[in-house]
């Protein structure tokens, strides 16, 4: 704190390049299509040739790139590109400077060869996905514990059921996790729909609502009505049709890779006449046991080498991605459970084919439809850009987040790793980020839903501690992303691992945290009237220890996020690659220190300040703008 | 040279794996096989907890590790994998030391999270590659440009070729360039196993033998003959038995891309009644024309979405892979040209269906043969383990080998690369061979054709100049990979270009540069002598500027080699981590100087220096040895 500020290494004085429109003409191209590439060299790089690699076919290849622009502080140079195949990689070959021979990728300059993996890229498909997506919050709901209508008290408690109280406890007993039952309804959802609107989320995802036997529903019995212990396929279209109304998007989760074992397939498949009926195929059977997930006997797994099971839920009209979606079903997408391993079993592989399966099936019935998949580890291999949408984006952003922020948290464990995870600075966490992100296509990164938490993990405040949770959720609502919260998180809700993390919603507004609900509305509030952070490009700026700032970037707008984890030395930036910036005003937190020739960014303890202003650099324009 | 010799960074005082048998129990698992892994670690590094990441059917989960011995050096660990899928990654969690909490991966120690990419991994299968050709060295023959016999002055020279005196220059003008015609032929090859012998190269890897319309012979007319002016089949035969009698393999090459517009299918498929022969569908057309490899007219692309083509040529026993390959056909393997792009175009990629196709038709009739596929960038994604055993290591070994080594060269471009291949020192160069090595298998990885030059790049006398190419030779022949040299090589050929990289191989040895002869030949018998330098893991010992130090090691043995550039400082290295070494021998070159606690490595100018000994620091063994 008491440091002299200096200028701090930044990535500013870079070459920059994203998947955003900023610098790619065409978001949404097809097959064929040729699309403009521009990329952003600071003149102090003194680059003074580009060329663009790409590999069609499977061959390398160059393409020249065009000094099309030079404005006070930057070139830009534009090249075009043919989507030949449905994915297009590409990278840039800087020559001249210091090092004559730099790549730049989806990870920033490099000055030796390496491997494609994070090269940037196009990816052409005839159905993109749904436009409403595109910045998005997501709100997810777990049906039993958000909200419990009157409807609920005429619905009978089910066997497999240990009803609880609104305000007991969560029991976190062997006995009491999956089956202590709260009760909480979609017409509850419903009702609370003000609350959404309130803090500002565009979407609502909800946990499942089929049939089963427990209380997280993971284990349906069905996947043709709605349970009716939430009200049935009448409370879901009451829901669909109030959030429709408030311009809130409805997604449902469905569990791709099994069923419970109480799921009427199930019960044909192994009961007395089994090996005779069609469902025995549904399964995976070896040696006359079915497999199951993870062992776990009442979850036994989907087998998708089945045409009948393939074409039951996914192209048949009454199967379940159809019945519930779109104009008749009333949802607008499907996150997807275990999508990682699903339609994987020793060697059997055909995740990819399930994917694209699922993605065309809703594109054709449902085009403004989105699919999420969850995936808890590297989900880039499973992600080519043709299937699932988007992912639950552990790997790239909730895990490092938490490095960054957590702070000797009882249990800071991930997702059943075996030792706890490692506090670390910014500088690493944001390689770690990028490592990830850079993967895969810049449109499956917006279209995956970034978060700090969920069901399945401790809740963030008792993570980071309750002064830390405004630093999660500023990283959380400012990257390029879907971001996700979980139903109570605005108000400070509490749990120390997945199960402890699904108390029941309290609606007595007086046991809410209101500076947390200030937060999360100041923010959500920020990038819905943001541009730049709905849709802007993603250029790092500084990432070191306590302190994470980068720039979101529209041709209209920019906007700068600083996030601080604690008070740390200033960071001083260059003033004029920020071009604009003393005419801004803040969207949150204070405002940086403008002078001339340098922005300073303070910080005397945690804080998230987004600071926007109109660009006044200039800088190229595509010189064709496609789309739709 | 004047630096005091002071302890350099090294690795060695890193935890350790690789994919090799002194660390995997079984180098050749069927699916549920299990396989121990073990991991070395440096008793300083302080390491107290060892978990192991595998991701089976797509999830997550650790595996306990136990110490299973220590040394007066190292831990040793082990941990028991199955092999559930047919790739199993893994890597190792390392906790206790100072950071608590560290990755071990293919690119060695993280602190932080990083994608599965360069995690290890075992491949099962039920055909393995085959046991021959680990370790072994190729010896790569342009038949047109290595030797001519007498018979040859009897075959007729045909329309398109332009005939050349043996003693003639390459004509490197575009006439001249396919079709300058020497009249090298296969007896020629046969009349020289000789030479080869004494080489001490264990198989013989012949660029086509088809019949063509060019010198290169990639465009072949037909695959159901070979080239009457080599000498047909007859001349095959004679030199596949010759060479069998000597102990050699002999590789053919296919190009499972293209063929010729001269072959016979092309000429079905595009004639007058081509659209009603089979023949058509063997390949691509839009809008009635053909599809070309690069555009390229001659070289119309084949259409592997055709099953009557994929019959033809795999299935088929007279087909060209089944007819020339095993106890009938006389080759021991093929490689393919254009591998990379093979099955790609627009939106189909059915390139690994093909890559598997092949490798399990060969593995059914001919299960001694061995499958290496052309890849000039990143092979990575290509080489999941099930289909080409191996490629040519272009991306991972040659490229940055040459980064290391060119210096000045007039032309030092890498196959149609727009400017200048960098010039770096040795860390760099080692992280990109580490970057590509460590994202295929071991098994691969050791498969593959590891290179300085082929007929489609410069000689790399030309490019590194006469000083370097002992340590482009010392970096070949010591790697864990098979090394592969372009004829002429070993007596100091030059040439700045693929083309011109094809001279006639001159057989008067008084053309020949004698000392390059015995600076391969030492290299290869030193391989040849050592079942480390063959067999062994890589263990990186050292990286910097001018110098490239590691270990190749068995449980019998471990051989030290250091590669300088130019001459360094010394580079100093703890004798504790190498013990044994004082009892070691040199296999080629001077040895290092052995004092108390140290082992220096000097170098007044370029060397290259192996240094073999039994290791006395025991070290773990594996609880079962499976395998063969």
């Amino acid at each position: 704190m008491t440091d002299a500020p200096t200028r701090q290494q930044t990535w500013l004085s870079q070459p920059h390049h994203d998947g955003s429109g900023r610098y790619v003409s065409n978001q949404a191209p097809r097959l064929g299509d040729r699309v403009d590439v521009l990329l952003r060299v600071p003149l102090e790089a003194e680059v003074d040739a580009v060329h663009v690699r790409t590999a069609p076919d499977g061959e390398a290849t160059f393409t020249v790139a065009k000094r099309v622009r030079t404005t006070a502080t930057d070139d830009w140079w534009r090249a075009t590109l043919t989507c030949h195949n449905p994915v297009t990689t590409y990278r840039f070959l800087l020559t001249g400077g210091p090092t004559k021979y730099q790549w730049l990728n989806g990870t920033g300059l490099h000055t030796r060869d390496l491997p494609d993996a994070s090269d940037f890229r196009l990816v052409a498909h005839d159905s993109p996905p749904p436009a409403w997506a595109l910045g998005s919050v997501v709100y997810q709901i777990f049906p039993d514990r958000f909200a419990r209508s009157r409807r609920a008290d005429r619905y009978e408690t089910p066997d497999w059921a240990i009803p609880a109280a609104w305000t007991d406890p969560v029991d976190l007993s062997p006995k009491g996790v999956a089956h202590q039952f709260y009760g909480g309804d979609l017409d509850g959802v419903t009702e609370h729909l003000d609350h959404l609107e309130s803090l500002g989320v565009d979407v609502v995802y909800l946990t499942p609502f089929f049939p089963a036997r427990s209380n997280h529903r993971y284990d349906a019995s069905s996947f043709e009505q709605i349970d009716p212990l939430l009200g049935g396929a009448p409370a879901l279209r009451r829901l669909t049709s109030s959030a429709h109304e408030r311009g809130l998007k409805v997604m449902g989760d469905f569990t791709t890779n099994h069923t419970g074992d109480a799921h009427e397939w199930f019960l044909a498949a192994s009961g007395p006449d089994g090996k005779r009926r069609p469902e025995r195929d549904y399964y995976i059977w070896e040696d006359g046991s079915y497999v199951a997930w993870l062992g776990v006997p009442s979850l036994p797994k989907l087998n998708h080498l089945n045409a009948a099971l393939r074409q039951r839920i996914f192209e048949h009209p009454q199967g379940v991605v159809r019945k519930w979606l779109g104009r008749s079903g009333g949802l607008d997408g499907w996150r997807v459970d275990v999508a990682n391993m699903t339609g994987r079993w020793r060697d059997t592989d055909v995740n990819h084919d399930v994917a694209r399966q699922m993605r065309n099936v809703m594109a054709r019935v449902a085009p403004d439809a989105l699919l999420v998949g969850e995936h808890f580890h590297d989900y880039t291999p499973d992600m080519p850009g043709d299937g699932w949408h988007g992912v639950m984006n552990y790997a790239g952003f909730c895990k490092p987040a938490w490095t960054w922020l957590r702070e000797d948290p009882k249990d800071p464990r991930f997702l059943g790793a075996p030792v706890p995870l490692p506090h670390l600075g910014a500088a690493a966490v944001v390689d770690t980020m990028r490592d990830f992100t850079s993967r895969i296509a810049w449109q499956s990164l917006v279209h995956s839903f970034n978060l700090v938490g969920s069901h399945d993990v401790p809740r963030i405040r008792t993570l980071v501690g309750p002064d830390s949770v405004e630093a999660a959720a500023g990283l959380l609502f400012t990257f390029p992303s879907m971001p996700m919260l979980t139903y109570g998180d605005e108000i400070g809700m509490e749990g120390t691992f997945g199960e402890d993390g699904r108390r029941p919603m309290p609606w007595d507004e007086s046991d809410w945290d209101t500076d947390t609900l200030a937060v999360y509305r100041g923010l959500i509030a920020a990038r819905k009237g943001s541009v730049a952070l709905r849709r802007g490009g993603l250029r790092w700026v500084h990432a070191e220890g306590d302190a994470i700032v980068f720039l979101r970037e529209t041709e209209q707008e920019v906007a700068l996020v600083h996030v601080a984890r604690d008070a740390h030395a200033p960071v001083v930036l260059p003033a004029h690659h920020l071009a604009g910036i003393e005419n801004g005003a803040p969207a949150y937190g204070p405002g940086p220190e403008i002078g001339a020739g340098a922005v300073t960014l303070g910080a005397d303890s945690a804080l998230v300040r987004i600071w926007i202003w109109k660009p006044t650099d200039g800088g190229a324009r595509h010189a064709r703008r496609r789309g739709r």
